[in-house]
């Protein structure tokens, strides 16, 4: 047979070289689409004129959009106009007004990146499938490691935080025991995690999902500040083992998700060297802090953890999702631990150093290149420029803290030791009331708490920024 | 204060109300390199004449990019300099001779809503902060339910397979012993799941992440088609019994990596029903001939399974990540086993249908709108369009069948059931020799199994184009 495009082959009523796809209606598409995400995305990213929700209940939504999908395809247009309708009803994260979340803003080199990745579409399990990618991953996770203070170190990315902190808790329970790896929890004594109440909710379904169980959580007591207290640690370690139980596990965190409070790394340090156990930081929002000369001093005794998770999503504007479980063991205990040796991916006979085929330490197959939108977005700006946008979110807290204690109807929770920056709205009519019991109980049924962080805030800073906002939920302004 | 951006406010020595990032270079930035990525990645996507990698050691390759992250940006120019770098020495998955992994090829639509989605950066945990996305995951998960058999059920989107994998045999311990969530494995008997030796390595990893432990994996014998043998599986759940140990999943394989075997669903899930047993369906990578009225029938039983992982970004091109994780169960059974509660995020008290607050359903917090991109293609192509695509899968490794058979040196395994395509490369030093164990010794020595899977084939197929490409490995072909 003559290899060419004229002569059909036909198979099973297929015409295997005929057209498959209009390559070239294809292609325009993604040009319009493009088109479009730029001028309704990215140039209005800026602009505080425009809304930052076209708001619809579920019902009217469902309404107005076409979700349905038929058997026959769509027409250009109408793609592109279903394109027009996502975004015209999709929150604009980039808004300078979004407060809604632990992250907001566009930064536009970390979009490029995350464009080219899409293209690309690569995933990251082999060098020889994704050699750039994983010797970004490399160079990032080198220079994150800087960051903690350990010379050296492993680590992988992860789809955030929550699967970070996961990965971490595994990897401490196989250095504890690495027969667990193989033989299961079943028929051992209690495996205990100790964490503060003001964790995040990941460290209680980790402790689910991995079979441990959420009552094997010991909460340790926090300060009026929201951090650990290391010697209601040391009693809980101690009490734990009293009950037969083995402690395993601290988790500490650096940036609480509500107060934004750093646990006492050195004295935790302290008690889990005393007690040869493994100190895990959730640092995925206070993590951002490290590369800050001025504010890295609220992550002291960080160098002395044994992993770190950390995600430059958030702060640092890399991306939704990006995601650094950094590990200080350098005896390739996260593959041990994490190792299927699938032999069809991870052949050991190949022509380069199989080292770099590091998707065997994670509990994914097909892996995204989070490391490279971040990679992109330090290129760009430098440390100093990352260093520049976390100070920066420290004084427009400081900032808001002043105008909040200023204004009348607002009281501060606390003063902030990060970017969080909690107080309450007093509504009109409970102005005039003392603070007693029924004070606090007619607040928390008018009104809100509210929490903002200060990078969140509009960049070029308005001193009406706030109020602005709140204009949105008049519901709880009564 | 009179707000105004004319007068600076310094707060910390940093100027809250001037320029933060330059706006103009950074959209500048991005609208070139949308050129470069139009140009180098989309348009060069079915250009046979292009190279699938410019290939690089890695020691290599680290001399020729500028890895490195410094303490000051880089130029705009520079910044576009790397970026052609970084796609010049990727693996281009979209070319037509791409044939490494489970996934090939450029699909224009699902690629727009990617660079939708990233340009949006949203994160789907409630409906406050991502609706659109949300109400087009629901109504993803309720077509993929239909195409399953299911009349109603539930589900989620997970990032990927192996995650999806997991998830379900939380579920199914769950569904078995809903005090595990709190009270974990400590002090029960051994949990047995069983599976084919066959199966994906995600299953010994899911085993291991979840405290059940890889020995407590059963792997049930498979045929010579490396299908399921479901008297063997019945034997050893007897066998698990009698050893006091406590059954309670069976994972059948819906396309299993190697060879693409089907397991006999509805075999397996008499053998359940009897026993009382979750059969979940990992159809990752078999799922998709779902959608073809011609070749579903290869998963004839799957409306019998409890839960089903099918991965979108396989066969039918989504892009990576795009795996979902189905649920027969509306007794909310998803929702009561993963929820955490956390009140700062999903409060009960809003003002819409919490119902569709959806993220505690997940392990993860933040979440990327995975169904997004395959509702883009589904959209443009239609339910007719999937099919058509499917079934040029299946053609293609059949003209591929039959090339081998006619071609001197080739050796084929076996008739495929599905698009893997299994067969030998005889070198000519042993192509007079019988096939004694001498033989497979020395063609195992030399040489290597491949595997191709219909659907990576050159999408205008020329019966020369896997001659050409094993060109690419001279070493193997001595």
């Amino acid at each position: 047979m003559t290899p060419g495009k004229k002569i059909p082959i036909f198979v099973d009523g297929v015409v295997l070289n005929g057209p498959q796809t209009d390559v070239k209606a294809g292609e325009k598409f993604v040009e319009e689409a493009c088109r479009l995400i730029m001028e309704e995305v990215v140039l209005k990213a800026t602009d505080v004129n425009e809304k930052v929700c076209e708001w619809q209940p579920p019902e009217q939504l469902r309404q107005l959009l076409d979700l349905e999908m038929r058997d026959t395809g769509e027409s250009q247009d109408k793609l592109l106009k279903l394109c027009q309708d996502v975004i015209h009803f999709s929150v604009k994260t980039n808004h300078p007004r979004f407060f809604n979340q632990l992250y907001a803003g566009l930064d536009y080199y970390s979009l490029a990146a995350r464009i080219i990745t899409e293209a690309l579409n690569p995933s990251i399990y082999t060098y020889e499938v994704s050699p750039v990618f994983l010797l970004v991953e490399e160079a990032v996770l080198k220079k994150m490691i800087e960051c903690v203070g350990w010379k050296e170190g492993d680590g992988i990315f992860n789809p955030g935080g929550s699967v970070s902190n996961m990965c971490a808790m595994n990897l401490a329970r196989y250095r504890h025991c690495p027969d667990i790896k193989e033989k299961g929890l079943s028929g051992l004594p209690r495996l205990i995690l100790f964490t503060s109440a003001e964790c995040h909710y990941s460290m209680k379904k980790a402790a689910s999902f991995l079979g441990i169980g959420t009552q094997n959580v010991y909460f340790v007591e926090t300060d009026g500040r929201g951090k650990m207290i290391p010697e209601d640690l040391e009693k809980q370690i101690w009490q734990a083992r009293q009950e037969g139980a083995v402690p395993f596990l601290v988790c500490a965190t650096s940036g609480t998700t509500v107060l934004g409070a750093f646990d006492p790394l050195d004295e935790i340090a302290e008690v889990c060297e005393r007690h040869g156990l493994w100190l895990h930081v959730d640092a995925s929002w206070g993590g951002s802090a490290l590369v800050s000369r001025k504010h890295r001093r609220l992550l002291h005794g960080i160098h002395r953890a044994d992993s770190v998770a950390w995600n430059p999503h958030k702060m640092l504007m890399a991306g939704i999702q990006c995601s650094a479980l950094l590990v200080k063991d350098k005896s390739d205990l996260l593959k041990k631990c994490y190792s299927a040796k699938a032999t069809y991916l991870f052949q050991q006979d190949k022509f380069y150093d199989v080292s770099y085929d590091t998707g065997d330490k994670s509990i994914q197959c097909s892996r995204r290149p989070d490391a490279f939108k971040f990679w992109m977005t330090w290129k760009a700006l430098g440390t100093s420029g990352l260093e520049e946008r976390v100070n920066r979110a420290f004084a427009l807290s400081r900032y808001l803290v002043d105008e909040i204690k200023k204004r009348e109807g607002f009281k501060l929770l606390m003063e902030p030791e990060y970017t969080n920056v909690c107080f309450w709205y007093i509504p009109p009519s409970l102005r005039e009331m003392e603070e007693g019991p029924e004070f606090w109980r007619k607040l928390s049924l008018r009104t809100v708490q509210f929490i903002c962080r200060g990078f969140l805030l509009e960049r070029n800073a308005d001193s009406h920024f706030a109020l602005r906002n709140w204009k949105t939920f008049p519901s709880v302004l009564a």
